[in-house]
């Protein structure tokens, strides 16, 4: 089945203290569906202008990523700009860009609004839950957020929260938005705010998992080098929902959940081991299920040798 | 097996933002101590005052710890003082007294020299090297150590590293012992150091285990509540070597040090959930293994519903 993917696509300019690139293809909704993508179907929504490179068009058409629904006007492509620490886990905001995406209104075109299952990445809440309104059926919504939305748009989110099967945020955010210290606690508070189901993502050390009475614990792939931790929780979230949409005909389980989260941990490794979007093009389902495989060996302790 | 504990025995005073208790049993060998107990029979090793309750060596002969390498000498136990900062994560030290501890020469009885299974808990590392060169035969040297050391005595803790087998420590011990942000560049690093294993311990976030071509990473007992976090490391590294000393006969490998992370961690949880050693003294093996079966079912993501 397909999934139907909201979010920003950007051009981006990163800095490490290795490297920067400039203009290269960025945003919540790019990431998490060239991640999907190696799943299921890909029906994109978003806003680009008219600097925007053709050539991502083809890459898309390439991924079979349906750009339907993918606004082009006239004016300038929303940019973003940021610079990682020495350490690449803090960063630092250089300039946002707005540009044609400040008076994004997304509209499903009638041929969207039937996919059963919905990632809103990480955008304005208050726009997720309009594209929700335009969806006639829905059988499992995912929805990503950020600090941004915890602190300027509080009310959107949280009526927002209702209408989401699985939100998925980091664990700074899940802490802010509950002002708990303990992951535990706050992974549980966040369930009783209206998601089904709540996922922490953690960055090197991982992801949690909430379920009603269950509770799943991941580490994460081990990495030396990172390049760009760009979008990795973006990669995150559409890996996730990309394999709950392209492997699960029935009612979505927590097991289900379980491999979901791996697929998606699987996928963030491969995006941050490059700069923007490139590891993430042209990958083999054959890396893919390598690295999930070296997921359960990395886990497992009741194992033959 | 037995298995052959070296460290510190302290009385502890401790506060957190709820509580606070004095002269309650502490210290590395302590914690280690009781945790190894409920795998094998224990020998122990330390100091102590005269001040030292007899109590603790009535509690210490219920769980079939040998005492017969506790040195009781006139003076004054030491003692350590530590407040918790609100959020449980960060303690400050008011207080270190050394008193007996000071001199402690660690002189192994006889029936000692022959122990295969040696943990080497945290306690200066040139008392570690001096209790190994006591030994007749080794089997499996287990290591904790702690920043202090690190900083102040680290010719010493280099010596001692090639002795070692498995090497405990924590994520910012890792990451100052090699100077690398990264925990995956640390832990390969550390090994190249001398020892076959090493295992970083995360707090909330698991553990990672580092062998030659291999990697085992397991998260946290989800805990909403730490009630008193002191102890909670030497915890992990008694539960860990008590299993692998009560448990394998032959020579240890990769997979046994995969199960004796998750009983340290098991271990480990319940030392956080009560003050001092309160909630090590009477555990049930059947607490041990339900806990133990639920970090299979938390970290598996491969189940049948």
């Amino acid at each position: 089945m397909s999934v139907l993917i909201l979010g920003s696509i950007a051009l981006d300019t990163v800095k490490t203290p290795v490297e920067e690139h400039s203009d290269l293809l960025g945003g919540s909704a790019s990431y998490a569906a060239a991640a999907a993508s190696y799943f299921a179907p890909v029906r994109l929504v978003g806003i680009v202008g008219s600097d925007f490179p053709q050539s991502e068009f083809d890459f898309w058409k390439s991924r079979k990523i349906d750009v339907d629904g993918v606004q082009r006007v006239n004016g300038k492509t929303f940019r973003w700009s940021g610079e990682y620490a020495w350490d690449m886990n803090t960063r630092e905001t250089r300039s946002t860009d707005l540009n044609v995406f400040e008076k994004f209104e997304p509209k499903l075109p009638e041929s969207y609004r039937e996919t059963d299952f919905v990632l809103l990445a990480n955008i304005a809440p208050s726009l997720q839950s309009h594209v929700l309104k335009q969806m006639k059926k829905l059988r499992f919504v995912v929805a990503d957020t950020m600090n941004l939305w915890i602190e300027t748009a509080r009310k959107d989110l949280d009526a927002l929260l209702p209408t989401v099967d699985l939100l998925i945020l980091n664990d700074s955010e899940a802490r802010e938005m509950t002002k708990e210290t303990s992951l535990i606690k706050a992974g549980r508070g966040i369930r009783k705010m209206g998601p089904r189901y709540v996922a922490i993502k953690k960055g090197e050390h991982g992801a949690l998992l909430f379920g009603e009475d269950e509770f799943f614990s991941c580490g994460a792939y081990p990495l030396e080098d990172i390049h760009d931790p760009t979008g990795a929780g973006d990669t995150f979230a559409g890996g996730m929902a990309g394999y709950l949409a392209g492997t699960i005909g029935g009612k979505v389980t927590f097991t289900d959940l379980r491999k979901a989260i791996i697929y998606g941990s699987v996928l963030a490794s491969f995006c941050v081991e490059a700069f923007s979007l490139e590891k993430l093009r042209g990958l083999t389902m054959d890396q893919i299920n390598e690295r999930y495989e070296a997921f359960k060996m990395m886990s497992q302790f009741e194992v033959a040798e």
